[in-house]
């Protein structure tokens, strides 16, 4: 009888860790069998089997996302500069200057060559322009609205809705298995937290984006924060480090990105000691998404890509390894 | 039979609520009987009550909690403040020019008055010089082996151990009823961060403070993150909101803070519709702890006592209302 027990008991354990792996590897419908769901899973096997060498406490085990073409979509232009497009035709009568004024005469002709003539500076001068000067509180009323109201201009779905399926449930999979997964983005963070919570389950306190500087201020005698015009920090590239240690104060173990703006935190998560995984989502699908890397404006991945290989990253095809990329396919 | 099953349903029901409840509220232990510790658990019932009209859904349960004064010590100066004066000792023989220029000359002099002249600006460069030009892995560990080697200089213990018993009480029973408890301090981010978790339970990415800034580089191949001696951002006054918007990215619904660097958090907190909750430690204790309010440079509170009666915040005296201070009285 006792032997009995002592056979049963490892074996009843054997199947029940099974059963618990089985189901928790089955959350990634999405995700064709192959080389990039495989390191996928063997990762968080490792990290999370108690004993083993690999062992991360729960505490420890981070994981910071990109967000533009990494959760969701970013062509023909990042959502939120499509965003910021519009807020300039909306708020166009009350400046009748910028008839005569770049980057906005640009926009408001719908000049997009000579927009993109602006650069970077003209960009920069767009968000403060149409993303200042009014409270957070209201500013996130805006994006709420705007998300409500508007879809993309040819997949014809609202911008929510371009959130690649494979990548969800990767989210749920790593929370599943005690991760903490942040958002670590370029785009703004208050553009993204009002949503953020909802279509990928991450808390605001868990994005992590550039901003703009705010202020306190009591108006009549209610505390607000008001949106300046004054850049406070950018998300981005070698900035991606810098953000994740502000706000996370400690090394992820897992990063997932897609463009050479992603590049930094790679490295950053991936050179600590200790078994980590990256991850390049490359956007090869031009049936079923976009297709572009080395030579795209937007999401240019070039860097990042050919250090891959010697960092033992791991690239994912959206053409091969994943089963659907929207939700609605 | 039918009968009285349902009659005892509920009074079982009741039985377990009601030992749940009391369970939760001995967690306070060192706090004694009376309008302070009434207002805590009338407030968590409230907010906590599933159907109530007050009821607010565990990821809006934010409380913030200021460091210096609220959850430690923090007479006869800043523990942060006598680090920077024992790293200006330490790193003196590197810097002969520091025996003849302010602020550096008053530490090395030992002349606290001379230091006290230089004002805020001085202890700026005080941190610059002290707190910066290395990596942040490296600066952890200087605080964490200063932390570990210096006793106070009157009460002789370690820093840690000079915590507030009643506070690290009330962390867990905010924890155990699903709040998400955050530091919002003056202090250096970087600084409370190495032992945050394992004194308070709170974890890096719920520190928020004052910061430099910092600047990714590949030294040899190796990523870090060199601190620069270049302030970044002051989580004080009315910086304490701006640094919870962008942290945290939603307003808590309880505050605790002990001196006017608390204000504009503890009016941005409450300011808001709903239950809200804001708590002033009171230092009134020269017995057990310290004694100081409107006349003390360090930690004055002078505006948020005056503000509190009308703002319906609650004002602890340490002396009535907690059995103990520390854990070791």
């Amino acid at each position: 009888m006792k032997q009995t027990r002592f056979f049963t008991y490892p074996l009843l354990l054997a199947l029940f860790t099974f059963a618990a792996s089985a189901q928790a590897t089955d959350a990634l419908t999405s995700w064709n069998n192959g080389p990039a769901k495989k390191a996928i899973v063997d990762f968080v096997r490792k990290v999370t089997k108690k004993g083993g060498v690999d062992f991360v406490p729960p505490p420890e085990r981070i994981a910071v996302f990109d967000n533009d073409g990494t959760l969701w979509a970013e062509q023909p232009f990042y959502f939120q500069g499509l965003f910021a497009l519009d807020r300039v035709r909306e708020l166009a009568p009350q400046h009748p200057e910028w008839k005569q004024q770049q980057p906005f005469k640009a926009v408001l002709e719908n000049d997009m060559k000579a927009l993109a003539e602006t650069g970077e500076h003209g960009l920069l001068e767009l968000v403060m322009a149409t993303h200042a000067n009014m409270t957070s509180e209201e500013f996130t009323q805006i994006v709420k609205n705007w998300l409500a109201t508007t879809k993309h201009p040819t997949l014809k779905r609202p911008f929510t809705e371009l959130v690649y399926q494979p990548m969800l449930e990767l989210l749920t999979y790593l929370r599943a298995n005690h991760f903490k997964t942040f958002i670590v983005s370029g785009g703004g963070i208050e553009f993204m937290r009002p949503w953020a919570e909802k279509v990928y389950g991450i808390p605001p306190e868990q994005v992590i984006g550039s901003s703009i500087k705010t202020k306190f201020e009591l108006r009549d005698g209610n505390p607000v924060l008001i949106r300046l015009p004054e850049l406070n920090f950018i998300d981005d590239k070698a900035g991606k480090p810098v953000g994740i240690n502000q706000h996370i104060g400690r090394r992820p173990i897992a990063v997932f990105g897609n463009s050479d703006g992603d590049l930094q935190m790679l490295q950053w998560t991936t050179a600590s000691s200790g078994t980590r995984f990256g991850l390049i989502v490359h956007h090869d699908d031009a049936k079923r998404e976009f297709a572009y890397d080395r030579s795209s404006i937007v999401g240019k991945l070039d860097l990042a890509l050919a250090e891959a290989p010697q960092q033992h990253w791991t690239v994912v095809s959206m053409s091969r390894d994943w089963k659907r990329v929207f939700s609605f396919q």
